[in-house]
C-alpha cells in the first residue's frame, strides 16, 4: 500500500487520487448474485478502504469465522502468514538447527515467520523497536532473542545472540539493519527480501555499505511478492488453519476504530507506533 | 588473489608474509613419478607466483597446448571461461532475445560473458573504462554498445543503450556501476554478482543506494565462487574448447614479462591499466 502512494515504478500500480485505496478486508455479504457466494458469508477480499463495494467474486473466499478472530484473515491466515512462509521456507530455505534472523519481528509478517521458525527447529532472534516488542518476541512467542534497534550496542547484541552467524535473514526494514546483519551472514546464506519499510518515507536512501559480504559469503538474495507465489502460498494456507486450531500460532493485532482513522493507523504502522498487525474496523 | 591480501574473512584464506602467492599457472611437467603426468607435458596448474614447483597432481591437468595460445588456458579455457557461463547460464538464466549487461566487459571474465551471450542471442551491453576497450567490445566482440563509464553521462548512455530495461546483470566491479545498473533492472532480472573489483582497494566500501530495486523488482541476486560450481564449470569447457576450435570466441592477454613484474602487473589489473586478461610468462 505504502509503494501505491508514491508516483514511482514499483511492483504495484500506483494508487490514483479520488479513488479508492487498495487493501485486503475481512467482509461480510449481504446480497450475491453469484453462486459462489451468499448473503451472510464471511468473506476475504480486495476491496480496499471502504464501508461498501460491489465484486464480481474476484480474489473473494468465503472463510471460517469461528476458527479464528477476523482480523487473523488479514494477516497470519492471509497475506502475512503465507509470504512468511514462502520467505522462510521456499527462498530461505530454513534448515532446523540454523540460525535465523528477523526484522520487524513482533510484526504481521515478521511474528509468524519467527513463529515458524521455532517450529522447524531453527534458533530464531528478532529484531524490533523496544523492550516491549522485544520482550513480546521471546516471552511471548519463544524467539531466542530479540534486539532492539532502537537501543544502543545493536550491532555487538547481534553478534551475542547469532554466536553461530546468521543462514537466513528475512529482511522487513532494509536499510541500516540490513547492513548491519550483514556482517554476520554465513557462507551461502539467504535473505529473503520482503520489505525495506526503513526507506519507504526517505527521499535519500541509505546506502548498503557491507555489499560485499555478498561476494564474500555467496549470498542468496532474493526479493518477492506473493503475487508471483500464489501456489506456494495456497499450499502454506491450510497447515497455517490448521496450526491455529492447534493453538501452535499466537498473533497480535492493533485495531483502529473507523474508516476515518485509517490514515492516521496507516502512518503510525510506517512509524513503528502499532503492535502486531494492524488493522481497521471500518463498521 | 587480491582478497588474499586482506586479512578478512572471505572465501578464500589469507595469504601467508614470507610464502608463495597462490595463483593458477600453465606449466610445463619436467619430471614426473605420478602415472597421470610425463615429462614434457603441458599442464595447467595451481602452483602459484614461482618458477619451479612440486606437486602431487592435485588441481593439476593436461591440456593441449596447439588448440589455443598457452595463456587462454588461464581465462577463456580456465577459471574466467567456466565463471562466465555459470554466472550466465547456471545463475542469471540468459534467454534468447533479453539484455544483458557485463561489466569490466574487456577483461577476462567479462569478454566471455559479452560473446556467450551474443551467441544465444541476447542483446549485449559492456561497460568498461575508455575509448579502446569500448571500441574493442562492439568492433571486435560484436556487443551491442559498451559505456564508457570513465565518460560524462554514464547513467544517460546506459538508459539509452538498454531501452528495454535489464534482465541479467553480470557485475564483476560493484559500487557505482552496480548502483547505476540497478535502475535498469527489470522485473524477475538476476545478478549474478563474480566480484567487486571496484571497492577491493577502498577503506570505505561506496554505500549501494537503489537496493530498494532488489524489492520492486524482486531481482535474484547471487554470488558465486567457481569452487561451487565445479560440475557446471566442467560441463562448459569441452564447450569453451570447441568454440575456440571453431574461431567462435576471441580472447585478449596482456602479458607481463618475468616473475618480478607480478606485482606490478597485478596492481595494474586491478587498476584497469591491462586489456584483457592479465597473465606474467614466467620464464
Amino acid at each position: 500500500m505504502r509503494s501505491r502512494m508514491d508516483d514511482v515504478k514499483s511492483y504495484a500500480p500506483s494508487a490514483v487520487v479520488g479513488q479508492v485505496m487498495m487493501g485486503a478486508v475481512v467482509a461480510e455479504v449481504m446480497e450475491s448474485r453469484n453462486p459462489k457466494f451468499k448473503a451472510g458469508d464471511t468473506v476475504t477480499a480486495r476491496q480496499g478502504w471502504q464501508l461498501y463495494s460491489v465484486s464480481d467474486g474476484r480474489d473473494m473466499a468465503v472463510m471460517d469465522p469461528s476458527a479464528a478472530p477476523l482480523p487473523w484473515y488479514l494477516g497470519l491466515l492471509g497475506g502475512g502468514g503465507t509470504t512468511a512462509w514462502v520467505g522462510l521456507f521456499d527462498i530461505g530455505k530454513a534448515k532446523a538447527g540454523e540460525t535465523v534472523v528477523v526484522s520487524a519481528a513482533s510484526g504481521s509478517v515478521g511474528s509468524v515467520v519467527g513463529q515458524l521458525a521455532k517450529l522447524h527447529g531453527c534458533r530464531v532472534v528478532g529484531i524490533a523497536g523496544g523492550p516491549e516488542k522485544c520482550g513480546y518476541c521471546v516471552d511471548d512467542l519463544g524467539f531466542d532473542a530479540c534486539i532492539d534497534y532502537k537501543a544502543n550496542g545493536m550491532l555487538a547484541n547481534l553478534q551475542a545472540a547469532t554466536p553461530k552467524g546468521v543462514d537466513v535473514y528475512f529482511d522487513n526494514v532494509g536499510g541500516e539493519i540490513l547492513d548491519a546483519v550483514l556482517t554476520r551472514m554465513n557462507p551461502h546464506s539467504r535473505i529473503p527480501l520482503c520489505g525495506t519499510i526503513s526507506q519507504y518515507d526517505k527521499t535519500e536512501p541509505y546506502g548498503i555499505r557491507n555489499f560485499r559480504s555478498f561476494l564474500v559469503n555467496r549470498i542468496l538474495l532474493q526479493d518477492f511478492v506473493m503475487t508471483d507465489y500464489r501456489e506456494e502460498g495456497q499450499r502454506a494456507q491450510p497447515w497455517l488453519l490448521q496450526a491455529v486450531k492447534d493453538g501452535k500460532l499466537k498473533y497480535r493485532v492493533s485495531v483502529a476504530e473507523g474508516l476515518a482513522a485509517a490514515p492516521e493507523a496507516f502512518l503510525g504502522m510506517l512509524k513503528g507506533r502499532n503492535f502486531g498487525k494492524q488493522v481497521v474496523k471500518l463498521s
